[in-house]
């Protein structure tokens, strides 16, 4: 259907969902506000949303025939992750039905070597970066900008999955060696110094009206994020400087719905380091911590419904990711002494615990970043989840290498 | 099973809700945020939380083998509504089941004559009363403490359904040969002049534990609350004994749940007029109101989890009630505007409209009173909701002096 922005009277909009984690999960809690009937195209039947949601079609993301059935019983279809084939999602345009993000804008978010030509046409900053095809254009870049690299796969990384830190030409040539052998293609960045990351949220319609979050500090370690801080402890002109690349990235990328627009610090200025075109980990903070939530937006944004307040509720908004550890078996039993720390926010994603994995995250509103943090962190010890560790980045992760790795990480990433 | 606050490893904590409004369909919202399964006993498949609810069975409140298969499915079985039968209730926790609030509590919340015996044996305020089983009975009530009286339907009554304005003896006769005839039994009380209407809001866990929401001030239109204001506009002192009150009333009443008193306002003093042992209309700006809504707390309530935070997120909160006009016929189509309403909450709550019928609220946060009521009041206006109007309840409805009236009134209500 294309009755987008004018929904026939008497039934509820529908939002058909392409992927069902725990986006499309908190998409569908803030779809029963708005009466808005999400259907979501899963994966699997016990995907987080898959269990909270009444409509629900089981099939993989890339199955045009799902798609197409997803399409007609919905006035728009967006999407939980960008494992979807850009081709197909354009074959849905070309039909006359609504797919917001629009094609052009999920393939720029699905490739980071086409983010860096855009924002390099756009004169958007981001670091010195190349395409790597094979080990000797991977080590003449290390010989350019200097030992280590960064190198990542091109597509289907998050969460420090797809990114390696290249020591010197041996190193290079054993990681091209093995991402040839794997099909994966690499795109070399110079290594920064980072001082902080930042993300910018916004949320878009698709005649350009934005609703903008205010600026978040990630902190990440090993290449996973663990903690936002709303507002990022940094100069009101930086913060100003990084709310005009969010804009600018997610105009160039011509997006509709949320667009996440993650930032390096380094040297004082501020490069772009990825992009996301849906509801995003760094804008968490927003469900239970801004007026409206970035998921609730996302909604208002696909559906062309004018944007929610993106205000904060609380000088200091914090979340803290719940990275399930070797030993959480049980996040029931944990969660008394979790909803006990007080203004702890908890929200799970259905998920079984398994090493490494984000199961949950804990909000909480405070008046002092270092106390706000201390509470989530108690919170989020509480439930058996934890601040440190993470997959060891320094050699290629087997799952993103291995076929099919990418797909099947991503599934539960984001 | 009788599990609750020791829920076995491994699974979500289930709680069972009987009937399928819009308390329990935004029950179901804050359920997906803390990892609780709900099953719903819906009254019919297109009830307002049945539509976004995976596991619903359909049966009636109180057809005793559908409360067992919910209770045995479930962890807790708590209530949308008090059309239930007491006797099954305390049959259920005879065979082991957990039901919060317990069939004591429900028994208070569903009879207004045992509310007023309990407020007297406890020394709570409340208006003079007496069951009227005659006309003979109600007039010499009227005659003791003046015309008009009010009557009220003892069990059923709801948004000025099942009460009336009795003005002489004749009236009083006619009213009673109606209610006699449809099997209503009546409460005189005295008319009081009311100079404000307040509510108060209370979370219980088993053995006590509460948390307490602001003072809330409804604003009633005919019986029906239009809109509600957060804080109410009284004096801190009386403030703090509507508080006392709620709190000795949740008490006596051995609430587990969210636990609602209404209270008057008249001559200075504080008297309790009805009281809800579940989520409750009067709690509806908690939700993007507060810290923790009333429906999460329900919740973590019967789940004997530690309670979430009451505290407002804002000065003043405004929360209007969508009412739906004779000429409301499609609530999406005035949603965008609605929407475009800086900052208001809508949330609707899946239901057809109805002239009269509740359809959903908007909230507001602000500073300032007059600003977040003129807010609210242009949301709602945009859906085509009325904030004026309402039944008319000079005279009695035919819904509820009708046989059946009151449950299938009551299961829209609320």
């Amino acid at each position: 259907m294309t009755a987008t922005g004018t929904i026939r009277g008497g039934r509820a909009p529908r939002v058909g969902i392409v992927g069902a984690g725990q986006l499309a999960r908190m998409t569908v809690q803030a779809a029963i506000g708005l009466g808005v009937e999400v259907h979501l195209l899963a994966a699997n039947a016990d995907d987080g949303a898959a269990q909270v949601c009444r409509n629900v079609a089981i099939g993989a993301p890339d199955d045009y025939a799902a798609l197409q059935a997803l399409a007609e019983r919905c006035d728009v279809v967006t999407f939980d992750h960008e494992l979807v084939d850009v081709a197909q999602l354009r074959e849905l345009e070309r039909a006359g039905h609504t797919v917001y993000p629009r094609a052009g804008t999920v393939a720029v978010a699905q490739d980071k070597a086409r983010q860096h030509a855009l924002w390099a046409e756009k004169g958007l900053p981001a670091p010195a970066h190349r395409p790597a095809a094979d080990a000797r254009e991977l080590v003449a870049f290390g010989d350019r900008y200097g030992w280590p690299l960064v190198a990542k796969a091109a597509r289907g990384g998050y969460d420090g999955r797809g990114v390696w830190t290249v020591a010197g030409p041996t190193a290079a040539r054993e990681l091209v060696s093995q991402a040839t052998a794997n099909g994966v293609a690499l795109l070399a960045e110079q290594r920064i110094p980072i001082e902080r990351e930042l993300a910018v949220l916004i949320a878009r319609r698709p005649r350009g009206e934005t609703a903008l979050y205010p600026v978040v500090e990630t902190v990440q370690r090993e290449g996973i994020c663990h903690e936002l801080i709303v507002p990022a402890r940094i100069d009101p002109a930086l913060a100003a400087e990084a709310e005009r690349i969010g804009l600018a990235a997610a105009e160039a990328a011509g997006a509709t719905g949320i667009f996440a627009v993650e930032l390096f610090v380094a040297g004082g200025r501020l490069l772009i380091n990825e992009v996301a075109a849906r509801p995003h980990n760094s804008g968490h903070f927003s469900l239970g911590g801004c007026v409206a939530s970035q998921f609730e937006n996302h909604l208002r944004a696909v559906l062309d419904w004018p944007l929610g307040d993106p205000s904060p509720l609380a000088p200091v908004v914090v979340t803290h990711n719940i990275l399930a550890a070797e030993w959480t078996t049980d996040l029931c039993a944990g969660l008394p002494a979790a909803l006990a720390t007080p203004g702890a926010q908890v929200h799970l994603y259905g998920k079984q615990p398994r090493r490494g994995r984000k199961v949950g995250h804990v909000t909480v509103l405070g008046d002092e970043v270092e106390e706000a943090r201390g509470r989530a962190a108690r919170a989020v010890a509480a439930l058996g989840g934890v601040i440190a560790s993470g997959a060891d980045q320094r050699t290629p992760p087997r799952d993103l290498l291995s076929r099919g790795g990418a797909a099947r990480a991503a599934a539960e990433g984001a």
